[in-house]
């Protein structure tokens, strides 16, 4: 979009808000809701889907449209304010502003309600049914066990090749084609960051980044958001538009992206198969490296500071450090003013390391200027869902590492989908997650990856 | 887009037509439009504004939702039909769907209603006020003077260099700079077909075409984009969703197109300007080229059969042709099993050649399976317009050509957005010609344009 368009296209975005908003908290729409859900005789999948558009209905209703104008006001600004405090790392600036969200962030929790935890108000937007106490379980898990291993974990140095964008998109092109994104509801195209933006069913387009980094982080870039891309794509399109045709939470929707990306795309099996195409167009570069030492250039873990920057064992760090920030902020247990220095304890207690400015700490994410408070979980949840369905997949495909070797990856579609996709969200992430693997949401499987892998 | 992308967007498309139509035709909005033309003491600009909304307003309420869903149902299942018909030279296939489109063109017509001719009735849909008999006068008024001149013009043959896409897009959009095309407020991508597409004031893109011909092809193409968007760009932002935001008429925003292609673009001016920039880039190709040789290259006149390549002597006639073909198939003068015949003999009589197939003669065009009937005129009353204008404009800066030719292109911005651009839609398309020249609509300085540069 041209830099100059943003003010306009703001105030349409705005204007198809406030309409689908008016449409959505109406007598009317309310009426046929109420209806709904007296109804007899639905069928199961009908029912589900009554249930959700019951939920998004009360929590649409709950706030007050005074409180969502104030709401969007303040995030436009804040936006602003904390870019300028990022640039010229100044946290008093941001202070205010910060103040005032989480101000906004109690009241919008008071307004929907809760039973134990303000949180639960905030996260169950993204993660609808998840508590704040199965957050502190699954998180104090994962720290307790993860934060031991940062310091005697696989050490490495990441292997860069020198390579142009335009062989980057070829590269990440034909692996898409490979792996089987269809190109006839999709495309690839760059960006400064890299997203899924999906339109309708058969219009789901990814991006890779327009600066090029090396060319192994924009391929596994790129399976990131083709996991994203796949999701989407394999929703029912008959039930477009309706919960049965949309995904199930922020979630479900990340552990299609962390499956892809991290599960097959740093898997040995994938390289086995791709490395040798990459092998014959960078002779010079790669023509003598071997799997081995090119898989310990991909997989090795180094604590840095920006949380989109880090490996898979630091990662789940940078976020549970948030979660507890925000739940603290939100709670009136840590005051805003005191918040670099507990980031900056934090970061030392878990990763040992301290970042020097602001810009390289409390104020790195744009999170929380843009109002996404209860979001960050749902990064780490994506992970956690993956493992366990990881590890039912692997059960059932006890050779899926030779089929991958050998370029076969309809499979993997097929059983994402058949187990997710095909669902939208008929199914609770916690109910889903029981379906496919039997148990419960559970830590254990992601610990054991991390653990197996990078010590 | 993705491929098969389309038909969901078509349903996207349809909803937002259905409610735009919805809100523009009801109670709430009628009894609006007529308090509006009821207040007193509205500035002039107001009043103008309220006539167009009116105007709107009465065409909308005029079409029975039903004949609108019919038309839309229609012309989805004639463009398929067409694209086959088309593609194997297969007007038999066309005909019933044509039939079928007649008839639902002068229950149109009906619908809207009109004073003397059906034709009236849609020709005002895309250019409001004007009338056939008026169409008649300057057509026939064109007819007359040109065909004569086809036969004995300038000859010549089109100039050809290499060059790749990439390099045509880089001097495309230097040129854009060179011109003043604001990049801070719109783009230059590649298309099959060029267009100009404007999502606001602040958001004008321009494209050119992905299937490179030769470089001149290119950059007039994309000189007439821009033209395009100079228009809208130029249209008060303050006034935007408004008729005082709002282009005048198809004919109008195509004379701004016409005068940056043909009375810029094609002017020794220009390139004294621009080829020296060419031959600098182009050294082996262009390096000898005198500007003389290099302008015969440029203009010149070739009667052929597809309109969107016909050359600027026979472009009116292509189009005074289908006008003719219009008229006659609304009156049932001319029956549609008879169009191929009726349409080659014209083009013998006109441009003295005969297409050997349909797909080169009456099937070429995409518009009578759309149903824009009454749309053609309107590409050479942007002709006849920008002649008018040129008259004007040329005379107020008879050193125009030295100006353009040292690369000064502000005053013509200056001076369109005084006469035109700035007052969006305050005056309909006759009365704007008359406040800039004085003078009614006439043909007399586009004929006298082209007889003077082409015989």
């Amino acid at each position: 979009m041209p830099v100059d368009a943003a003010p306009i296209r703001a105030e349409q975005m705005k204007l198809l808000a406030e309409l689908t908003h008016q449409i959505k908290t109406s007598r009317e729409y309310e009426s046929c809701i109420k209806a709904l859900m007296k109804a007899k005789g639905l069928q199961p999948e009908q029912e589900a889907a009554v249930r959700v558009f019951a939920r998004d209905f009360m929590r649409q209703k709950s706030l007050p449209a005074a409180f969502v104008q104030e709401f969007t006001k303040h995030t436009n600004e804040a936006t602003c304010i904390w870019n300028k405090a990022k640039e010229t790392n100044n946290f008093r600036l941001f202070m205010p502003i910060l103040k005032k969200t989480i101000d906004l962030m109690q009241r919008k929790a008071d307004y929907i309600g809760y039973k134990n935890h303000p949180y639960d108000a905030l996260v169950d937007e993204y993660e609808p049914g998840i508590t704040t106490a199965e957050l502190d379980t699954l998180f104090s898990d994962l720290k307790d066990e993860i934060t031991p291993l940062v310091k005697g974990a696989k050490k490495g140095k990441a292997l860069e090749i020198k390579s142009s964008l335009k062989e980057q998109l070829e590269v990440c092109h034909n692996m898409l084609e490979a792996i089987g994104y269809n190109f006839n509801r999709g495309r690839l195209d760059t960006t400064s960051h890299p997203f899924c933006q999906g339109y309708h069913p058969f219009d789901i387009r990814i991006t890779c980044r327009s600066a090029h980094p090396s060319i192994f982080t924009q391929m596994l870039t790129t399976l990131h958001e083709a996991g994203h891309a796949f999701y989407e794509m394999g929703l029912p399109p008959e039930a477009h538009g309706t919960p049965l045709g949309t995904y199930v939470s922020l979630g479900i929707h990340e552990s299609q992206s962390r499956f892809w990306e991290t599960r097959i795309g740093r898997s040995e099996a994938f390289w086995k198969f791709f490395l040798p195409k990459l092998k014959a167009k960078f002779k010079k570069d790669l023509g003598k490296i071997k799997l081995n030492d090119f898989m310990s250039g991909l997989n090795f873990v180094q604590p840095s500071f920006i949380r989109t920057d880090a490996d898979e064992v630091t990662y789940p760090l940078h976020v549970i450090l948030r979660y507890e920030i925000e739940k603290e902020l939100l709670t009136g247990e840590l005051h805003v003013k005191d918040l670099p220095e507990r980031w900056n304890s934090s970061m030392k207690e878990l990763l040992g390391i301290t970042p020097k400015t602001d810009t390289l700490g409390c104020l790195q994410d744009i999170h929380w200027s843009v109002g996404f408070y209860g979001y960050f979980p749902t990064y780490t949840l994506g992970n956690i869902y993956a493992a366990q369905m990881f590890e039912v997949f692997s059960k059932k495909f006890p050779t899926w590492e030779s089929r991958v070797a050998s370029g076969d990856f309809d499979f993997i579609h097929t059983w994402l989908s058949k187990n997710i996709w095909s669902h939208g969200s008929r199914y609770d992430a916690g109910d889903l997650i029981r379906k496919i693997s039997g148990k419960a949401l559970t830590a254990k499987p992601y610990i054991s990856y991390l653990t197996h892998k990078y010590c």
